[in-house]
């Protein structure tokens, strides 16, 4: 029931043919990960996920992490599955070598990721929010801090967290309340954090939690918020571990629709003498230094939304080449994979899955190239593609998602809703992705006002146009139609992007009413794009010898499929959008 | 949080303006309900839904029904709430009087029955059970059957349960295995049922079981089923109730997703000496009583998508007119009503839940028509309009309802994943109407099969033509933008039925890949044209005097609405039809 298998060779696909990891490896100069190093590597993230984290996905769901005295109990099994994990080496595999880092490409770690969200999406939580702190603390930190943490978040040994949200400020940040008051080297904090996620646990000795809060002289809204770190256990003058606990605790465990395993914690800063908190970055540049762990965060969350159709897909292929129901004219009877509408949800799974994680991967390397850019105009480039791109990764996939994994419920007919099925559990667990690291709604308007509107269109302009020329690129005769359906498309998205330009910049309603219609259907022209893409380069590569031909023709099958079927929803959202924002924002409050 | 109150308003305008009940009634000769009385009997069922059934909703959740020695217990207050339905006279309102009922429209039912759906979804799916057991009995059981069970099925003292499901008999009814042996008078009943809804409870002292079952020598497949009335309590020869136990136990409950207080029972017949059960009907003319009782149980899914949908629009209208996120340039802060994307989505959830109201109430609506008709020719009608019907008010509705529950946890952010909240809860219940009785499969290929190939299209293309004919006649020059973009709608309904004719017909890939496209398509445009068909009663009724305004303009905006953010998915539709089923039967078994 709980079975999973990375499906190693579409991933290998999208490494090598629509990211080209071989070029990132030798720019960085890993030549031996060029060398195939690095199927090595996915194959043995693979067998962890397969033998050690995947059977405790359905464990985690029915006996969920616990809270007693301020001290949550992560589930049974989920420690020494993270001992596992840290011993491999698995934590620090992207990371900065100078703090213990292994130095691998992100492209590589991203597709190891999805290895540990498939298999357990609440247990791979905890190291998905410790890369954030790690981004933040790398990118802002001072050097103590950097070397007083670092290492040992990069090495696993200790988990971080992000503390945010408060019960009266969650996607308005300006409203938070946590305050921070200067004591000799440090702060003091005080404070109510609400949805932290791995908040407490007993799997490591230390937790590093990141904090937002206010100084005292600090300006109103959210200019006036700090970072701090603040970890469980603190450290002595050496940057060493010390029994001394900090006054930050769990008080409370959220009971959620999903992701049990995670616990989910209400934080108490500074009940008693106050929690002890070093200052990350600038007084009063909080939101900087959260953003860059925030960043992150969203495109792991998509990445996230990537895993669990993957998994919800494998669980509902399963069921299907197993399940008989019906007969044929001749007496014997079928599985209810050949029954055409079963058939069209597991390509609908399939293909969709596919897309993401081409999504995902191609969105990821971008940061590769930014790492290994070598002028400040390539630099300035890879860069604004990441941030185009990060609430198309989230928002999109993670929407997606809840369609791919109520598929895997529907596939499971009656079945798909008793619990233990499984099939349930994972559309529960995805059910979360919309929401948190930033609604779907705030990626929307993270697209069309700070990506879209900020630069005039310029970033969206320059991915518009690379799409139309690797349109124009594609010779194979065999892909013609889906070559002038996807045109199609492409027009809608460059008129979308024209309407945004034109007509949201003026109207606030419009842009706001129109804007996750904006973003879905510039995820289905990002991903569009990529299946395209990868069906022309496996088109190519069926006359190569040695080619593995089912598997390049399943790849060409799935990018038809996805043109033909999921594709044609865009002309519905191009219409949604030019609608506008009156007839939305038209009823008073009363009339509801 | 378990407030609710049915929208009178809209229930009233619906009944009244669409569906003329007042016409219906006086066909009746139920001139009193002609005159007001309809509004005063919903008006009192709402006070029974909002200030009984409405609070026991999230304790059903929360504390579901239990078993113990085969016994099962429901939750806490239900049986108390029951009592009051039946002492209210609520089971009997549309049965027929020579049993006991009180006569009166469907139509009038339908619009009650939304009361007790959207109070609480688990507890109503018992007297829904019950009507599709009364419909079954009145039209194909004997006079003694009828005589014996009906009066206390109708009155409510007694309840019924449809068992079909066997393990290996799902959707596919063909391979049931539930044995029949006739015995004098009766027949022995053995076999294991699934997924029995309601199979068990003390809520009255008896239960009346529904079994399909395999006479010995019947022929294989569908034709060799028969339905048998099973009672938990056997009666004598005069139909007093005994304390005779029959065979017939719940052997245990599943563990769902959601509808936790509807007791989902393993029903085991016949362990010991055989479970004694009465035939209904022929003798292996099983399906067609079972389709009666499902037909009637098909539309009340749909009711149930309907309901489900405005509760969680009331949750989340409540929620986003309290939560205050958001500061304005003055220094005030907001609630998130205020937001266009919150906005869009509450509209959404608004305007989705009237289209689905005014297509269930004229989809039933067709029952009274169809029972006062005056000629063969008129009963045909609308016997093939309910019919046509069926597959999209169940299909469609329940799809939808999936997006609405779903928005319902959005607009909730955070809190929507915590289920102290609620919105999840409709979120979990939702999932199960896409799939029982008759999954969205199931639905799309009757409409496509039996419902359209059948009669070479001829009940659609009388619907077709009536809502030309509708559309023509609108004349409000305020509406004619929304004309014009829903002549293109039809126009797109017309070419996919042409499709299904020309191409389907020979082509079971095509039918079976198509089939769900289609029946979303047909949803859409249904209640598109009742949406329009609002706009423009509503549009007329503005110069009347004493109309309350604010409410005629906000029909106007949700259809407006409906028009311009939903039914342009129309066109992805058609176009994901026209594909065909190449694509989606491309791939090999072994290429998933």
């Amino acid at each position: 029931m709980s079975d999973y298998r990375y499906p190693y060779q579409d991933g290998v696909f999208v490494l090598n043919e629509l990211v080209d990891l071989e070029q990132i490896c030798k720019s960085a100069g890993l030549e031996e990960f060029a060398d195939g190093l690095a199927e090595a590597v996915l194959d043995e993230a693979g067998k962890l996920g397969n033998e050690q984290l995947a059977p405790l996905n359905i464990v985690g769901d029915q006996k969920g992490a616990a809270i007693q005295n301020n001290q949550v109990t992560e589930t049974e099994g989920f420690s020494e599955a993270y001992q596992q994990f840290c011993e491999g080496g698995w934590p620090s595999l992207a990371h900065n070598p100078e703090f213990g880092g292994q130095g691998l490409p992100n492209t590589l770690a991203v597709a190891v990721n999805e290895v540990w969200q498939s298999a357990n999406l609440a247990w791979s939580l905890c190291p998905l929010l410790t890369q954030g702190a790690i981004e933040a603390i790398e990118a802002h930190g001072s050097e103590q801090l950097q070397q007083f943490y670092l290492p040992k978040l990069i090495s696993g040994e200790w988990t971080g967290t992000m503390n945010l949200t408060e019960p009266d400020a969650g996607t308005d940040l300006a409203a938070l309340k946590a305050r921070a008051v200067p004591e000799g080297d440090h702060y003091r904090i005080t404070g109510q954090k609400i949805f932290i996620t791995w908040g407490d646990h007993q799997m490591t000795d230390n937790i590093v939690h990141l904090v937002l809060a206010r100084l005292p002289d600090a300006p109103p809204g959210v200019k006036g918020i700090s970072l701090f770190v603040v970890p469980k256990f603190l450290l002595d003058e050496n940057g060493e571990l010390t029994d001394k606990r900090n006054d930050a605790y769990a008080v409370a465990l959220e009971h959620k629709l999903g992701i049990h395993g995670s616990p989910t914690c209400v934080m108490s800063f500074g009940e008693n003498e106050g929690a002890i908190g070093y200052l990350v970055g600038e007084e009063n540049n909080g939101l900087a230094c959260m953003f860059t762990m925030m960043n992150d965060a969203r495109q792991g969350v998509g990445l996230q939304g990537l895993a669990i159709s993957e998994r919800a897909y494998q669980h509902a292929l399963a069921y299907a080449k197993d399940r008989v129901q019906g007969t044929l004219r001749d007496g014997s009877r079928i599985t209810i994979i050949n029954h055409p509408d079963v058939r069209r949800m597991l390509m609908q799974m399939k293909a969709g899955s596919q897309a993401m994680r081409a999504l995902t991967y191609v969105a990821k390397a971008e940061s590769d190239y930014y790492h290994n850019a070598t002028c400040a105009e390539q630099k300035a480039q890879h860069k604004a593609r990441t941030e185009l791109l990060t609430p198309i990764v989230k928002g999109w996939i993670t929407e997606l998602a809840q369609e791919i994994t109520y598929l895997g419920v529907q596939i499971h007919g009656g079945m798909g809703f008793i619990e233990e099925t499984g099939a349930a559990q994972h559309y529960r667990d995805a059910r979360i992705l919309t929401i948190y690291e930033g609604t779907t709604g705030i990626q929307a308007l993270d697209l069309i006002g700070r990506k879209t509107l900020v630069d005039n269109g310029a970033a969206l302009t320059a991915l518009l146009d690379e799409i139309q020329g690797d349109l124009n690129a594609i010779s194979s005769p065999e892909l013609q139609d889906v070559v002038e359906s996807f045109q199609d498309v492409l027009n809608e998205a460059k008129e979308a992007k024209n309407w945004v330009l034109d007509v949201a910049a003026n109207d606030s309603s419009a842009a706001g009413g129109a804007s996750v219609s904006f973003m879905m259907l510039m995820g289905y022209l990002c991903s569009g794009w990529l299946m395209l893409k990868s069906a022309n380069i496996a088109q190519i590569k069926l006359a190569d010898e040695g080619t593995d031909i089912p598997f390049m023709q399943s790849k060409i099958a799935c990018a038809r499929f996805f043109a033909e079927q999921m594709l044609p929803r865009t002309s519905g959202l191009l219409k949604a959008m030019q609608a506008g924002g009156d007839t939305i924002m038209q009823l008073s409050e009363e009339q509801f």
